[in-house]
């Protein structure tokens, strides 16, 4: 039998267990020209969230009674497809199931000869990619500039403040424990960090860290940590906000400080980036990672979660900040 | 005699017209390589407002007890200056004063026979520039898609709409009375208005009058207006921060809905524009802005009020949206 995960309901607010379904299924058999699929790991992110809800939004909404689909390396186990072959890899969008078939169409082959198969859901994946082609094509960072990046232990915020480091920007990162700010400038090389939760005043925090003011904000949170960096953005700033997580699970519109009179005083800029929208960048952003990573000069973090029945909680363990850097789960 | 304009206070909130004083001094005389100007034109215009506060902004603030300064079309009544001669007329930044001396070296000279002198305040001058270098810049607007235009019957405003239909766009403006809106319709050729005075829900009356959305927001006043465009920015949006003056007056934070959310769904931008950051594209667009009004396809409105007595009257006067188009004092 196979199992597989469903959404049950779709949450109002936080996301809770009870929204989602494991039910059984016969183990599936590849046609002509399909694969059958063993999920080896389960990429579990924030933007998840959004397709739980029925809301429009730059990706379609999970369905009631149907699998959750996320980012998955899985082993090919049986081949009908002339370009896979039994024991070799891929990573794609696939369903969280134990097993599926697929043509294989939307997959790339990973080799675990070059990175461990884990990477591929990170450094050298959707958050490698997010990270640098954020910074590159909106950031536009120029060395020298202060970089700040807010959800700065995450996966994407640790490697964004790296490439910060290697394009010669003085780096600031923005955790959630002092534990995490002691790792982003002792593992990851960011120059100074702010734990958010024993801090009042984030304008006071920003103003004493970056004496020069913001000229980048890589803002993975929103909310008020991000009020405080505004209030410090640099004349032709650019802020980069690649996510909300303060605000995914908001029953209703979040409000704050209007950034309007900030962008007009500053010739700011906001852009909202979405790494699915640059796919022409994808083969020279992974090539360029994939350089830096042999060099060794990007460190990644993982948490690794093990069991194909820990996904849905693991996922719900994101917006408790209990990840360091990209959270996976082995199966 | 000569009559000069000073800052007496710097106001908090609504500035007052206590704010301003009238003082005398001495005509002044040209040193060699000087001209004394006469006031002819003199523009007043809300971003104004920011210099009368002490805040850092992207003008440096007007000093306490000294002119104010702004825009001016002037008569060279004398000259020891090479290139200039009595009766010639010039443009720039100037003082408010009945006559001042000049080494003319920010300023332009400005042709009567080839359009009004006014309109070197406004379609042809700053006005004209703000709209067409903001639109093109940062709107990069294309035939068939749908721009939204706030403070629409003022002086930018109008214009951007007029440029927006030019360039093929279908030409929604916002206004703040039944007036304007008829004015942006039978004078300016948009395609349709609304008068957000009468307007309780901003957001439905955009879904009705934007079927297909807003591809591009040029916006000069934020607040509330905006909260109900931003709600249905599609995809790859662009917003132009040109004004926020909701909030000019405003003497604490303003708040409303954060726009992080929105940006990230929709892929959008939303960008401060202060059109002294574009000087090296004036010259082309001034150059295009004539053709076109020498073509008649560019029609402006002017709220023109004689006396130099009553600038700062006509200053306070732009707050209660008492202009249509270009607000100016002719001396």
């Amino acid at each position: 039998m196979n199992t597989v995960i469903t959404l049950a309901n779709r949450p109002e607010g936080r996301p809770e267990i009870s929204d989602f379904n494991f039910e059984t299924e016969e183990k599936p058999i590849p046609d002509d020209g399909e694969v059958l699929l063993e999920t080896k790991y389960v990429s579990v992110d924030p933007y998840m969230r959004g397709r739980m809800s029925d809301a429009e939004s730059y990706v379609a909404p999970f369905e009631l009674g149907e699998p959750i689909e996320g980012g998955i390396v899985a082993k090919v186990v049986e081949s009908e497809k002339e370009d896979l072959i039994e024991g070799d890899y891929v990573s794609g969008r696939l369903d969280w199931k134990e097993y599926q078939v697929s043509d294989g169409e939307e997959l790339r082959k990973v080799d675990p000869e070059v990175a461990p198969l884990s990477a591929y859901l990170g450094i050298l994946g959707m958050t490698g990619l997010t990270a640098y082609i954020g910074l590159t094509e909106i950031g536009k960072s120029e060395e020298g500039e202060t970089l700040v990046v807010s959800g700065a232990a995450g996966a994407v915020g640790s490697v964004v403040g790296q490439i910060g480091k290697i394009q010669g920007c003085r780096v600031i990162g923005i955790a959630g424990s002092d534990e995490k700010v002691e790792l982003l400038k002792s593992k990851f090389g960011f120059d100074d960090g702010i734990n958010y939760k024993t801090t009042d005043d984030m304008g006071a925090a920003i103003a004493e860290v970056c004496p020069d003011g913001v000229d980048i904000y890589f803002d993975n949170v929103a909310g008020e940590i991000s009020d405080g960096v505004h209030q410090h953005i640099n004349r032709f700033g650019r802020i980069i906000n690649c996510g909300a997580i303060a605000h995914y699970n908001a029953t209703s519109v979040p409000t704050g400080p209007r950034v309007e009179p900030m962008l007009i005083k500053k010739s700011a800029l906001m852009k909202g980036f979405i790494v699915g929208n640059y796919e022409e960048k994808f083969r020279e952003a992974v090539k360029q990672l994939a350089q830096w990573l042999g060099e060794g000069k990007l460190e990644y973090s993982e948490t690794i979660v093990e069991g194909f029945d820990n996904i849905p909680q693991t996922f719900l363990d994101l917006f408790d900040g209990k990840n360091k850097g990209k959270m996976l789960v082995k199966v």
